[in-house]
């Protein structure tokens, strides 16, 4: 009986952290989708509210921090269960850094306010979408354990980064046809490289999983497509 | 007999952590100025040397994470020992981290082979001097551990921050006088934006030694000065 009890207490731990990693993910994935839209929008009081969303994100982290390193130490798991909690730690550091991304697009708001020229919007709400497709089939693989899936997601992060690096040539054309596009064409590379990010970190988090299910890391490089950062000065 | 054996053990576990994550801020911290250096410079090989180093920084944050898992599991400390633990895990977070601001500082080397004009190679070495003296010292403090360094080192943050909103402007103004600037000047703004957030990660490790030491985390809020995210449309 007394081992019974210690085993459903310990399975009530880790049902606790995959709880909380679950709604940590729908909150970050909530704050993106806010911050797309109140920069498209113009909208600034979504802006606030993405920004103040981050207060809680950064809580949960850490709750979810101190909660994993209690169960390490109370339960002294080992394999499968110890990656399951280390994939607990790690899993909530990339959201809460998905959180970031999207606070740092929303505190961009302000400086667009002149508004954001209809086909740059359209470029930025696609890419948006892709990125938050990946996050969000990601959040599900976490619950489903589908290695094949995790993979699959993996592979797909090259698509985000070549519709990031197409974006990212378009601003630059924006910005030398008309100076007067400058600041608001900045702020806007910013936000596309951090919505390209959050495809980074939903990569991060497939390949958790697949450690936290196999007990391997991914075989194979990672792809990569983000080829923004060689783009050279000519034609571009 | 047994006790002091398995005490000193411990310590061992304890101080292997401690040198692992000196040794990585030796290594990030090299590997920015290299970025930066190869950047001023147009020095690809040393851009690559930096990109190359990164994988020696992820592998050692994952090895010190495996450590520390393992000493958490087969100790199960509290408190103070904990809190050292705790605290390394989220050091050598920032150290990974900021060894991947320098990467991507490396990768931008190629795209700006035209050369950075000199006034905005000395922002973007002042700038960085700035970042790297503050990782420096809170290196130094991780090791004496002391309260109110780290305090001071926390503060000194919006320095950087405000060095940077200034090299921000600097940057518009150069792509506002010539569009052939733009694409250049974009690839630095993304180089000056890593390095202000050098200085984020080394406030992270000021206010985690801060908590390692004290049990708690800082007092007031952490200043902030990065106004560029807000910088508006019109004169800037």
């Amino acid at each position: 009986m007394a081992s019974t009890h210690i085993l459903s207490a310990y399975d009530e731990e880790l049902q606790y952290l995959t709880r909380r990693i679950s709604e940590m993910g729908g909150l970050a994935e909530q704050m993106c989708t806010d911050a797309v839209r109140a920069l498209v929008n113009s909208d600034s009081a979504l802006a606030q509210k993405v920004i103040a969303d981050d207060v809680g994100l950064d809580q949960s982290e850490r709750e979810i921090q101190e909660k994993a390193i209690i169960t390490i130490a109370r339960r002294q798991p080992v394999a499968a269960d110890l990656r399951e909690i280390v994939g607990s730690l790690r899993i909530a550091a990339d959201l809460e850094r998905v959180g970031d991304l999207g606070k740092n697009t929303a505190k961009r708001v302000i400086a667009v306010q002149g508004g954001v020229p209809r086909k740059l919007a359209r470029g930025l709400e696609h890419l948006s979408d892709l990125a938050l497709v990946q996050l969000k089939e990601v959040l599900d693989v976490y619950v489903s354990r589908s290695v094949e899936k995790a993979e699959a997601i993996r592979l797909r992060d090259e698509e985000i980064d070549a519709m990031y690096t197409s974006l990212f040539r378009e601003l630059l054309t924006y910005m030398m046809e008309d100076p007067r596009n400058i600041t608001t064409c900045t702020h806007l590379l910013f936000c596309a490289k951090n919505i390209e990010r959050i495809g980074d970190h939903a990569t991060n988090i497939a390949e958790t999983i697949y450690y936290m299910t196999t007990g391997a890391q991914p075989e194979g490089e990672r792809p990569k497509d983000d080829t923004s950062n060689t783009l050279g000065a000519a034609n571009s």
